[in-house]
């Protein structure tokens, strides 16, 4: 087995395993109320990539993390991005209509409805992360916690949505687009790496610095693909509506710096994020892979 | 010092700590998004009785609860109140642009503020609860988490929510309101309620299970309450736009008993309230109050 086809062994496994666990850890269409359940799953089963919990994965197993504990941290994570793409299709957001092939919530369900998912979700991911034993103290656990609540916040995920639409029709420079991304996608990449390293055994706090460093850059590696992809691709190999960057006035890695050059930046990422991870030595080689499959997608 | 004029001055004293401690606690203007950190204050500042803080400081009276950490849980509790108020203001759902007596969150700010408002407000909550040394254990600082993270949620107050968009309408009988309310509005008082409690000396299982009763009844009170006087006031006295409910078809306990049957069933829960929380003693005096307070306040 080649490591190529490996990797998308590994990747098709963990993919099957999250839609299990998701299934399984989201609110029962039979508990009322049903419809927003209904909605709930309709938002986050059978869609994506999964790139948030194949990077809780990666990273859990540099602690020998227990699988039984890394599904439950990366469903939270995974929440947390499905809850944020709802709110962010909304119309008085970025006003989307498809999403991973499929009409939005709020097309689907209504807009009060797809206001109430999102919130839903986001509650739905904490409480996940207070189930019993997903780390090796509760110490640790609400730490986990801590991390998720600040990559989602108004200096995380939520503040980085504040700040694009701020820019929308603005010019910003390399250093304002990446504050921006840093919190926009960023965060959430970085608590999803994190959370995996916690659900196992406790790192030094060297390790962890190096594991930060490689979260960063593949959490901005990942923005800087998604722009240049936005820009070139059109919208039945994206699953979603393409080129609405360009058509909103949106500041992107694209448009400050050109393809040639935002696809040099993704490739300079895509290095120190090997980087910052060699010193694992094997037990790196899925996030190793998975900083590869981030910058070298075509979707 | 009469008892009455020692409540008042009680929830006043309360009243001015969280406004300070919601201050400190909320991310300051000077942090980037600016715009965004201003409008999670202008939603949460200087609004409201602070009713479920009066509640877990009562509460926290119980265990000899450390005034230091309940201003925190408090606050938590409060900021999942202030975004569920911003959401629901919104145009999708009921369209209010009075509250508190100032335009809301999305009139002041626009509609995406006042989405990502809400939900950075409940990151910022989660985060609260996060903080060092908020219990007596991390177990049980977990636990809190748990509890208001399920009080939030789709089995709390955002299926409430959704349950009571779905009535909209629609005749809803007594316990069809019940059972909506419990989540709506019951569920956040009832995690005000425990957090409180939580923060100081464990207590007894049966113990709880009298707060817990206590907590339910207060709950469903306060939203008898509140559309006994939706139906009476006008939107000078109520500080929000009154009589929206009967204009938007909305199922209230007024329209399923009438106003006077309604004024009966809250008296009759205040009194439950106070059974359920005899046992305590003179430890319990402000909980009582407080279920006077909510059951015969006229605002």
């Amino acid at each position: 087995m080649t490591m190529t086809s490996d990797f998308s062994g590994w990747t098709e496994s963990v993919q099957q395993r999250m839609e299990t666990a998701l299934a399984r850890l989201l609110p029962a269409v039979t508990i009322s109320p049903e419809r927003l359940h209904q909605a709930m799953r309709y938002a986050t089963l059978e869609g994506g990539k999964r790139v948030r919990p194949l990077l809780t994965f990666a990273a859990g197993a540099l602690t020998d993390a227990a699988p039984a504990r890394l599904e439950v941290a990366a469903a939270a994570v995974e929440m947390i991005h499905a809850y944020s793409l709802v709110h962010d299709d909304m119309p008085c957001m970025d006003n989307d209509v498809l999403r991973r092939g499929k009409p939005t919530v709020h097309v689907a369900y209504g807009e009060s409805t797809a206001l109430l998912v999102g919130d839903a979700l986001q509650s739905r991911a904490f409480e996940l992360l207070t189930q019993e034993n997903l780390a090796d103290s509760p110490d640790r656990q609400l730490a986990m916690v801590r991390i998720l609540a600040e990559a989602a916040g108004s200096c995380g995920m939520a503040g980085g949505q504040a700040i694009d639409l701020a820019a929308t029709g603005q010019t910003l420079g390399v250093e304002a687009l990446e504050f921006m991304h840093r919190r926009k996608t960023g965060a959430l990449i970085r608590a999803a790496v994190l959370l995996g390293a916690y659900c196992g055994t406790p790192f030094s706090a060297k390790q962890m610095a190096q594991l930060e460093v490689y979260a960063d850059a593949i959490g901005l590696a990942f923005q800087v693909v998604d722009d240049v992809l936005d820009a070139q691709a059109d919208s039945a190999t994206l699953g979603k509506t393409a080129g609405k960057d360009a058509a909103q006035g949106k500041a992107t890695y694209v448009t400050a710096l050109g393809v040639a050059q935002a696809q040099t930046k993704a490739e300079d990422l895509r290095l120190q994020s090997h980087a910052a991870i060699a010193s694992f030595g094997g037990a790196s080689q899925r996030l190793a892979q998975l900083a590869d499959f981030i910058v070298l997608r075509q979707f």
